[in-house]
């Protein structure tokens, strides 16, 4: 009954309670997702058809970088949902601070078509590549955060095994070490930054995969 | 049976016409949020790689008011909606006033990503002070609004206390009374308003909280 | 078994059929109604602090229209959800002609957005008005034509009465023909359209209240 | 127990997990259609009043391609929409690819609103109109193969019929095959691929009623 303890919601309201911020969540990602294609603009254009032809078909070739900033930050928010609904459907309860780490998560998931545009735009430089890795990053942290205090104010399903959180834990690090390791990279070399964010991507998810891959279970899965 | 008492919705049919009303609302809520990143604008630049990443550099770092006020718009909004929550959770009956009520709060909901716009860009002028100001003073106020409506048409669950309503219609002004404070300090002094804001806000979230925080619980909430 | 006749999904998963179509519908009206704050327009000024200051007073004094605009657009569609949400509680059965007409609908609806632009920044001209006027009848002759198809199709709870049913087609008509009145006004003088809607408006809602109020209830309400 | 195999979640949790993925699916649908109508843009034009009326006038008769661009968009996404809608009503599991499979989807949808800006300005270009082919083939060949991964990782409810699932494979072919079908044409004349397209789409239709129309129903279709 002490007031220090923060206070969780009733086993009843609990459960709508939940709900309705993992719907919230969800409107925010996927609005955010979706607003990334307004990064990508239509040139103006003027003159004969066949002028114009040959303008729009340049124009949309030096647009590839804008494309690709597209499709990698479509992945990258995709793939923090992805961890979001997976940590969520074990989440048992809700108590004041996980509605607070999660607006701070949601509020940096909104943020991200600001860099995505940056890094379509000015991919080649330092600035753009540092901005864009620190704000990824910054969600993968913010993930993190709330995934440890959801751990430590027991708000998971008691069947959770302590070995499944290490994992898990684990796994919400790949992405944001990966963008963190690309900063310094940035300021020698912009274009060395984008494969570091991969191979250190792919190379933290092999070593996890070896390490736990073969052991460990989401406790809801069948095989 | 008299036509003029309110009708309110029957009891089966009710909880679903709630629950669309408030996935509706999160809707909007969700939708204003994520809108507010459109405010933060990429600068055209023109130039060597080198001179675009120096422009690109000073051009963010005077974005700085911007993302500012990104962060607040999103936080207040947040907050609102984390009253909203909070409240319809205690909900029972929705009757046709609470709509309107509901769809006013949206409106001005849906308006913030505008006033956070002209914040951003012209924070130094008493005009996009108040004008940001008054337009958070009125959620709030419409806010309060729909939730004197709820406790006088007697739409809550009986369980809620009277000390818990009142605790809740205390809280619910913080924030508005906050804002308005800074109007006409805007006027006087257009630097100083921002700290009204958040002076006048602890302030009187402290003082709420030595009257009424040690007594009053969420009547779902255990502890 | 005839071909001819339309497929009905079966109960047991019309249910779900429904709701999703009913929550996809709310994601397109609120987004709907969150877009219009885009077609305010933050001014781009340069200057002293003082200069400022003024200049961008006066130019949100000079945007009431807009404001006004944003207003009437998110009353206009908010009452278009609220019809929508009353109709789709008594809806029992989906049928793939419904699946079209509600696409009609919110087609229409999603385009709200560009004629509220164009009204608030046009709208002394009869060009905008007509625009304007005509989008929000048509979402209204959208709406009633699924409602007309609902009725036909018998895909209502079979306690709906047929004096419901009249008032509601007789309510639903309301707001369109305000609309579709103000068109030929306005190519006499735009200034008067606006006055059209709303008079015709007020006076259909009261003769449908003096003719229908005092009798007819939604089967579900209770008072 | 073999790792190869994916795993799906259990029978209690899938629900949910689908329930959540189907809702942010439909989110990313709505937000699609309804950004479309930032494609359309409102004039700037000064001048008097009368001026500007005729003025705009003009412009919107010249923005008809906009306007039809709008309405085959918000149609084309709203078919894919439905046969999303179709296809998860018959589902029972997830596994990860289909997650994977969901988010490619996602992402090519969400990418519609910037072909259908390219379609409406620069529509008689063979450049906007192949931008505009490749997109929409792309996001049915991705449904595609989302419903072909179904079909082999017996995600789907036992009761489907071989016949249900042969009809609705190709079903979902349709509309990719009609715009690609385009993709030729318009390098040859560009105002033929649009024809293509509804040619391609009501001969193959047409067909595909006459072979399988009569036979097949949805299990869940009663009649």
């Amino acid at each position: 009954m002490a007031r220090g303890k923060h206070e969780t919601f009733g086993a009843d309201e609990s459960g709508r309670a939940l709900e309705r911020m993992v719907a919230f969540s969800d409107g925010v990602f996927a609005i955010a997702m979706t607003l990334l294609v307004l990064s990508l603009t239509v040139p103006d254009l003027t003159g004969s058809a066949d002028a114009v032809d040959r303008e729009l078909w340049k124009a949309l070739k030096d647009q590839w970088p804008e494309l690709l900033s597209y499709a990698i930050s479509f992945a990258v928010i995709g793939r923090y949902w992805l961890i979001h609904h997976r940590l969520f459907r074990l989440v048992r309860r809700a108590d004041p601070p996980l509605l607070v780490w999660n607006l701070v998560l949601l509020g940096l998931i909104a943020l991200v078509p600001f860099p995505t545009e940056l890094l379509g735009r000015y991919g080649d430089t330092t600035t753009a590549i540092v901005a864009y890795g620190a704000t990824m990053a910054s969600v993968g942290l913010a993930s993190f955060g709330m995934t440890q205090h959801i751990y430590r104010a027991d708000l998971l399903d008691p069947q959770v095994s302590d070995d499944y959180k290490a994992h898990s834990r684990m796994r919400g690090l790949i992405v944001p070490v990966g963008f963190a390791l690309g900063i310094p990279v940035a300021f020698v070399d912009p274009a060395a930054a984008p494969w570091t964010w991969w191979i250190s991507i792919v190379a933290i998810s092999v070593a996890s995969h070896l390490r736990y891959g073969s052991a460990i279970r989401h406790p809801y899965e069948t095989s």
